[in-house]
C-alpha cells in the first residue's frame, strides 16, 4: 500500500474495504492498472452483475461549490469507461443545497447557475447525454420525497458521530445525509435498477457507509462503492480550493504550463547531480500524474526508468506532463464550445 | 384569564403575547367575543394592514394525521372571517413529511391520501376554491428550497431548545422546523404578501417563535401570530387521539348525539338538587361549547343564568349543544359531498 494516504490505508486496515489488487476480476481500464482505484466494497457483486447483464448504473457526484480538475480524472473516467463499454447509465447528483448550506456559495441563485455549469462541462468531459442524468436539487426537488423518507431510518447521534457536525451548526447541514442517501438510492426507487456503483474519495467513505446502512433499513440493496487515492496538487501537498495547487480544466495552455513547471519535483538540485544520483519518481507530481491518468503502463516504466537514472531530467518529464495536459484539457475546452444549452436541460431531471 | 390553561396564561406571563382583550380594536366576529382567541403578536400590525387594503394571508397549517373535529372550529371559522370579509387568501399546509417523520401515520403514501382527504374537507368546510391554497410538501416538492434556505438560519442546539427533540430522534424530525418556516414564509417568498397571520394553538407558540426568529434572519417579515385556547374534549379533559374524546366532522348524527349524552356535566348529582342548587356552567362542556362555538353571546347568557338558578338541567344544555352540533355537522357532511376531485386539485399548489 505504497503512497496511500492514511485515509486509504485505515479504509482497509479498520473499516472492512477490500483492496482492488485481491480481486481476481477487474475491468481492463487504466485506472484498476495504475493504482489510482485503490479499494472497494461489494465491487465484485456489482462487475459480476455488469457481466449478468442485469440493470446497473454509476452513481457518481460533484459539489456545486467546485470546478472541475485533473484531479477528478481518473474518477471521471472510470466512469465514461463503463458507461461507454457496458452501455450503463450515470447519474450525477450534484448537490447544490449542501453547497449553500455549508457556506461554500453565496446563495442559492449562485449555486444553481454553478450546477448549469458543471453540468454542461461534464457533457463536454465526455459523458453521453442519452444515458447521463443530472440531479439538481433545487430543479429536481422531487428528490426531498425519498431524502424525508431516509431520514426517518437515521438519528441525530449517528449524524454526528459520522459527519462530526457541531450543534451550533444548521440544521439543513445536520439534514444533507439523508439528501446524500437519497441521490444514492435513487436509481433504485425511480428507475428500478439494483445494482449501483459509487465512486468516491477516500474521505467520503464514513458518509456512504451511513448510506449503505440506511438503504439496508430502508428496504433497498446497499450500492458498492470504489475507493480511489487522492493525486497530490500540483506542489506535492494535498490539493485544496486554499492553496490553489489544482489544474483546472478551465485553464489555458499558458497556465497550465507556467503551473506545471513549478511542480513539486523529484529531481536533484542541479543537472550535474541529477545526472548523476537519478530523479525519485515516488514524489515528483510530473511522474505521478504521467503514471496514473496518461500513460500506458510500459511506456510509464521506461520513463521511470530513465528519470531514475539520471537520463531524463525533471524538466524533461514536467514537459511531458505539460504536453498531456495541454492536449487533454484543449480538447475538453474544444468540446465545451459544441455543447448547447439544450443538451444540457435535457440531461437535467425534472420533476414529474 | 379565567379558564386558560397553564399554556395560553404562560405565553402573556412568561413569553410576551399581548392579551386581545387589550387591543381597542378587533374584528367583529365570535372568536374574538367569546374568549377563544386569547392573546397575539403583531395582529394589531395585521389587522391594520387589512384596514388598509395592504397585500395580506392567512396561513393555517393541520397536519396529515388529523381528523377534523370541533376543535378546529374557532380557528377554521376566524380564517373563513378574514377570508370572506375581507378577501384575503388562505394558505393551508398540510403537512404530510411531519407526519411522516414524527411517526403519526405508517408510511408517505398514507400521509399524502390523508393530505387529499383532508383539503377536500377544508373545501367542504367553506373555503374559498378561488382563494385558498393547499401546500401538501409531497406534492409541491418546491416549498424544499425555501427550507433549505431558511435551515440555514438555524443550528441544531436552537431546535433542541424549543422543540425538546432528543439526539435518537430521526433527522427528518430535526429539519422539519426548516419546513415549517418555509411554509409560514411562503406567502411572502411566492406571492410577495408581506403581511401574514398564522392562527395556532397555545402549545405551537414556541415553533412559530423560531419561525418568527428565522424569519428576521432571513430578510422576512415577521409573520403576526393569534393563540386561541383550546376547547376541552367531550369527557371535560384536553383533547387527544388516545382518548378519542373529540366530536369529529365524520361522525354521524347517532355518534354525536351519544358522545353529547355523556358529556361531562356541570350538573348536580339529582334533579332535585340541580333545580336547588343550580349548574356549574364554566365546567361544563356543552356550555363551553355553546359559549364559544355556537350562540350570540347575549343567547348564551340568557342560557347561563338559567342553568346556573337549576332552570335548565343538564340534559337540556347537552340537548341544545347536540341540536347545534348536529346541524353544523349535517351541514358540513352535504357540501362535502358537492366537492369535487377537480376542485380539490385545483387549490393544491404544484411546482412550477
Amino acid at each position: 500500500m505504497e503512497n496511500l494516504s492514511q485515509d486509504n490505508q485505515d479504509l482497509i486496515k479498520k473499516f472492512g474495504a477490500e483492496p482492488i489488487d485481491k480481486l481476481s476480476n477487474t475491468p481492463d481500464f487504466y485506472s484498476f492498472k495504475t493504482g489510482v482505484v485503490v479499494s472497494h466494497r461489494d465491487f465484485d457483486k456489482f462487475f459480476k452483475a455488469i457481466k449478468n447483464k442485469e440493470k446497473c448504473a454509476i452513481l457518481s457526484g460533484v459539489n456545486a461549490s467546485g470546478t472541475l480538475h485533473l484531479g477528478h480524472k481518473p474518477v471521471f473516467d472510470t466512469n465514461l469507461f463503463f458507461q461507454k463499454k457496458y452501455n450503463i447509465p450515470v447519474f450525477i447528483p450534484i448537490s447544490d443545497d449542501e453547497s449553500y448550506v455549508a457556506g461554500k456559495v453565496k446563495d442559492q441563485k449562485q449555486a444553481l447557475e454553478n450546477s448549469l455549469k458543471l453540468a454542461k462541462q461534464l457533457l463536454a468531459y465526455g459523458f453521453d447525454p442519452k444515458k447521463t442524468y443530472f440531479i439538481i436539487d433545487q430543479i429536481y426537488t422531487n428528490i426531498y420525497n425519498l431524502a424525508i423518507k431516509l431520514s426517518k431510518k437515521v438519528n441525530y447521534s449517528e449524524i454526528k458521530a459520522t459527519y462530526g457536525y457541531k450543534p451550533e451548526e444548521n440544521i439543513g447541514l445536520h439534514f444533507y445525509p439523508a439528501v446524500q442517501s437519497a441521490h444514492i438510492l435513487f436509481p433504485q426507487e425511480k428507475f428500478n435498477i439494483p445494482n449501483v456503483l459509487v465512486p468516491i474519495g477516500p474521505d467520503e467513505d464514513a458518509h456512504i457507509r451511513i448510506s449503505r446502512d440506511i438503504a439496508s433499513r430502508a428496504g433497498y440493496k446497499k450500492p458498492a462503492i470504489l475507493h480511489s487515492k487522492f493525486l497530490p496538487g500540483i506542489d506535492g501537498k494535498k490539493m485544496s480550493k486554499s492553496k490553489n495547487n489544482a489544474i483546472f480544466l478551465s485553464d489555458d495552455e499558458k497556465t497550465i504550463r507556467k503551473k506545471i513547471s513549478k511542480a513539486f519535483s523529484g529531481g536533484q538540485p542541479s543537472i550535474e547531480e541529477h545526472k548523476k544520483l537519478g530523479g525519485n519518481p515516488k514524489i515528483d507530481v510530473s511522474c505521478i500524474y504521467l503514471k496514473n491518468l496518461f500513460l500506458p503502463k510500459e511506456k510509464y516504466q521506461e520513463i521511470e526508468s530513465k528519470y531514475k537514472k539520471g537520463e531524463l531530467l525533471s524538466k524533461d518529464v514536467k514537459q511531458m506532463f505539460a504536453d498531456k495536459a495541454v492536449e487533454f484539457i484543449k480538447q475538453f475546452q474544444n468540446n465545451l464550445k459544441k455543447i448547447s444549452e439544450k443538451t444540457v436541460n435535457n440531461c437535467i431531471l425534472k420533476n414529474d
